[in-house]
């Protein structure tokens, strides 16, 4: 079992509110997937999609502590537990940045991806992505070793 | 304590969909918020924020069991529990409509929408607002039964 | 050629809007693809991509004349010219309804669509297809007339 | 009357494609947008708001050349024209990256905004906010000479 941590950074947007002046609801589940997709990588997740492997949301929980609103940059940490299990759960957060730092935790929640082939059956990773993952694991360790001082300070 | 049930069909557009062919699994929250609109009363929930009471999701789990796609009917099937409290918790469905019948559940959860003022703090659901509710509990009644029956033939 | 006319109605919805309080601008181009699967037949569209032939959006212009908000209802009024072009120009409107008629003119605009085969090259309009468009085009005039009768009040 | 020119790239998320495989169209807006506000600056813009002046959209064409699809990198080019009216007519196009240079243009297009004060009409552009757009002319200049460097080899 390999655990990947990972943050990436989006801005909020007019497309990203509602009447109400802050992010519609919904769409934190979009920032956490763009987490999920930087975690693991846009392009070899596009690349495995054409070899036959993709994924599925089987599960998802959200819990709304404190709004985004537009002109805000929040960042997506993301952690994903990886074995040869077609479930991957993740643990995400998006927070507040202010001053290049991560500031108010704004949703928090828990998502779980499932592997299927092209039949939609789920499948047991292949050994070759088990490997992808844990060499990725290594890669993203010390981006996130910043991230953590960031967050303590 | 007040049980509200109610039930909403949908079309599925090319808009709700992703590249997997599916509906993209954060538009069920969308669904889900549909469900609560109308549950609510659309009109209603539109002269209550001019009032000066809104509300925001503090809480929202789902459970994907089965895909929609482009081209299907959906129905969402909501049940909100209505006190004093300003948390109204709803246990909500969606399922496929084939031949006029709810056949396959498709997404299962729970979300909470929490009453604020106009300085988004939580309040204690005033009384009138009570006794709408309390109205509505009876006339969507009426439209449940004719819902339940079809969803046991 | 054959001109078919369609008018179908929704609800905004909080997904809808914008911190503006009004409909988001991108989202009456979703408006207009609703007006025109609703046209074709949103059930013939999904057995026509089966068969090979899709859509795609070549060309769209909008003018934003009035903003809708949060409960309103709208209708998207399309009109379509179907020949055995592979592209198929749309004239397209929203339009404000209340008390059940269609008072101001929201968003007006035009759109072309084009059939393109799984190669993704465009194809002439089959002659089935073609004979489809006309029998819907007798089918959904009578509908459109009492829509005229209504505008014109 | 000021030119102001500026570049600024997105990933191709799963939330932006439908079941075609490819980008779902109304999204090409949604980057036009995202375009303009980094042009105009996010922050600012979001203060401008508080200020009394947003701006709304109130026409909008779009020609599709050629799809994005997941994975993808893509640019937005926008071209804003400012002066003392109301109306600021932007020039935009997406871009596909490739090997980090600008390569087939996806759409273009035109879309123009207007400033309303808070009793939504339109408002003469104030003095500052033109003062401001000339100083940010300047700046983005030379950003763009890079850009065109690289578009032209």
């Amino acid at each position: 079992m390999d655990l990947i941590r990972h943050q990436v950074d989006f801005h909020i947007y007019y497309e990203d509110t509602d009447l109400s002046g802050f992010v519609y609801h919904s769409n934190y589940l979009k920032y956490f997937e763009r987490g999920r997709e930087h975690l693991i990588g846009v392009e070899y997740l596009a690349n495995l999609y054409k070899s036959g492997v993709h994924f599925v949301v089987s599960k998802a929980e959200l819990n709304y502590h404190f709004p985004a609103k537009h002109g805000d940059r929040i960042a997506v940490v993301s952690e994903g537990t990886f074995s040869k299990s077609p479930a991957i759960p993740f643990k995400q957060s998006c927070y507040l940045i202010e001053n290049d730092q991560l500031t108010k935790e704004l949703v928090s929640g828990q998502v779980t991806i499932v592997a299927l082939n092209m039949e939609n059956r789920p499948v047991r990773m292949p050994e070759q992505v088990i490997k992808y993952f844990q060499s990725r694991a290594n890669i993203l360790e010390q981006d996130m070793q910043s991230i953590n001082i960031r967050n303590n300070q």
